[in-house]
């Protein structure tokens, strides 16, 4: 297939690229290095140094001569539309967007920067699929963070309501809890807009917070490693957690830790993600999938973490700390995830083994972690 | 009251003013006049010129002199800042936001403009206040178009839910019909997220399509008068068919003529906007109205019209034109609208004496009117 890959440079886009590299895709990817620069800009950085994205692809390419990229920004509508014009893909995978809370509450410019980066990067793909090529398949990030913590059962994108004898059925109710997850809402919104107007065919991925590293293609070659983060404001909870025990610091659990999350193994995120490239919807449909595959309440995770790592002699601590999030501590949560384990996902899920595995390749890089810039500094 | 008025040189927004005006409370006006310049840009024009704001003002302040106006972009977050800052109003009503579905289904560039503007306008306002006089009451400007037509009643604002034994309330499920009635639906979860974090008090009225003149404070006085469209594109449709009628061409009823909509008079919308100030909600509470009065379909609207007509000697006629739009034409339509009746609107219903009425206002401005900018050239 000719997959079109925005956001290639990131955590999730670079993990998606190196696989689909490796299954000999043609694949022409786009980012503008915006998270590097706003990382730099707050002082957070990766785990491990990333060089650019031309760097690493002479890596892959040594096996897979069909790649090209573009450093160009998806909120450009000429460009974008040159790109998509001149490459015409089957498939575009959108990881375009800025995918922090915390760096979204952190002032106006970077809530607005968040709005605006995430709708107009969505909104400049979707009119170029919609006039140069209405048949390619979108699949498109968004977050279980969309429907927030609902006092019912969460289902996948869609409810079917009875309401006065009569029916119908919507885009399930969704709240979010910061402007990146109200961003995912806006997005996804608009993604409807268009495919129920214009018979579009779009996969939209609630993912829950990712973690691990996907490590297939690059055991043996740190180059082609995906950015690790684990700050306050570009890191994931787990991964923090796993980085804070190797740094002999608590593992920082905001409030009571009770709140409750579908979580997922970055290496699964690959799978469900050519999964679905595989499943393509109908014309007219917008697939949704809930794209987690384990709920654990955070003060769960880090006590998994602290009782794994015992086997290779970390003794972690716990220390909770005052929630910096305005968010529900105690709530139902109760998320169905099983659509994409009817297209064939056989999940690798949360154990001791890969908790350590993560914490081995964490403790290579150990010299180069930063306490500095674990706790958590944006409050709402 | 001091009252900060955004987009003060619309149509509903300068009637606002007037009647704000006479009642002698102290107002900061704010427009850029973005509106004007886009009708330019499109080549429409209103009925009768409109004078610029200060000119106006010169008017108004012969009754009150508490009256200043700001020729200021709302999306200029530094600019809203001080402004609010210096003022400190009690009261928002806000106006600034690009008003026309056929607008931003133009192109890729109104589109993605009328997103921006209205999104970014709102989150400025909603920004300023929480950080400078959270207690100040923002009334913001929805539509009913917010809804869609979906298959089921049409509650205000909020849907109580019962789903798998378990319940929750939520804002009733949206779905627009062009991009501005998306980026409306944008701005109310975007209210409603900083409202339920950090207790705003906030009134969105869910308004259906306006007609009419607000005639009290100008009836001697034309340089008084708010814009009134009648165009293809920043036009509503009664007064369109009004402005047909007086113009001795058909009135363009698009498709069937079947769809519903639930309509208001301009004179209505100054009296539910007057009493939504008078009646503030608890910080913490979005209250929501829907801001209609009675229901028609598009056929009987135009059907109206020629019927009124008849008695002033206008032969009006009726032609079903190809709909330019992607809607449903035929579909239930049932919604509520009791909310803003409780407060004690007394509704001025549509009769054929309003319909004359309007209809001889036209009159006196029979000779502006340009027949080419009246059929539909956007479609979508």
């Amino acid at each position: 297939m000719k997959i079109l890959i925005l956001g290639a440079d990131g955590y999730l886009g670079w993990s998606m690229t190196a696989s689909l590299a490796k299954d000999n895709h043609e694949l022409i990817l786009v980012d503008n290095y915006s998270k590097r620069k706003y990382m730099e800009d707050l002082k957070r950085k990766p785990l491990y140094k990333m060089p650019l994205v031309p760097q690493r692809l002479k890596n892959l390419k040594k096996t897979n001569k069909k790649i090209i990229f573009y450093k160009t920004d998806c909120s450009d509508y000429k460009k974008m539309k040159a790109i998509i014009t001149k490459h015409k893909p089957d498939a575009v995978i959108h990881f375009a967007e800025l995918p922090s809370a915390p760096f979204s509450m952190l002032n106006n410019k970077y809530g607005w920067e968040t709005l605006q980066n995430n709708l107009q990067s969505t909104f400049n793909l979707i009119h170029c699929i919609k006039d140069i090529i209405p048949d390619c398949h979108i699949i498109k990030l968004g977050t279980m963070g969309e429907y927030g913590t609902p006092n019912i059962d969460i289902e996948e994108g869609w409810l079917n309501i009875n309401h006065n004898n009569r029916k119908d059925k919507f885009l399930y109710p969704r709240q979010g809890s910061s402007l990146y997850h109200m961003s995912k809402i806006m997005d996804t919104d608009l993604i409807w807009f268009y495919v129920r107007n214009y018979n579009l065919n779009v996969t939209d991925l609630m993912q829950g917070p990712v973690y691990g590293i996907y490590h297939d293609e690059f055991e043996k070659e740190d180059i082609l490693a995906p950015t690790f983060t684990y700050d306050d404001i570009f890191g994931t909870v787990l991964n923090r957690f796993i980085v804070q025990a190797v740094a002999e610091t608590p593992l920082t659990v905001y409030g009571s830790g009770a709140q409750i999350r579908g979580y997922i193994n970055v290496v699964d995120t690959i799978k469900c993600i050519k999964l679905t490239l595989k499943n393509r919807p109908q014309n007219g449909e917008l697939a949704i999938y809930n794209q987690f595959t384990e709920q654990f309440s955070v003060r769960q995770l880090a006590q998994l973490v602290k009782k794994s790592l015992k086997a290779i002699n970390i003794n972690a601590t716990i220390s909770n700390i005052a929630n910096p999030r305005i968010e529900k501590e105690k709530h139902y949560y109760n998320a169905k995830n099983s659509n994409i384990e009817k297209l064939g996902l056989k999940p690798l899920k949360l154990s001791p083994k890969v908790i350590i595995d993560i914490a081995k390749y964490v403790n290579k890089h150990k010299d180069r972690i930063d306490k500095r810039i674990i706790k958590p500094k944006v409050n709402w």
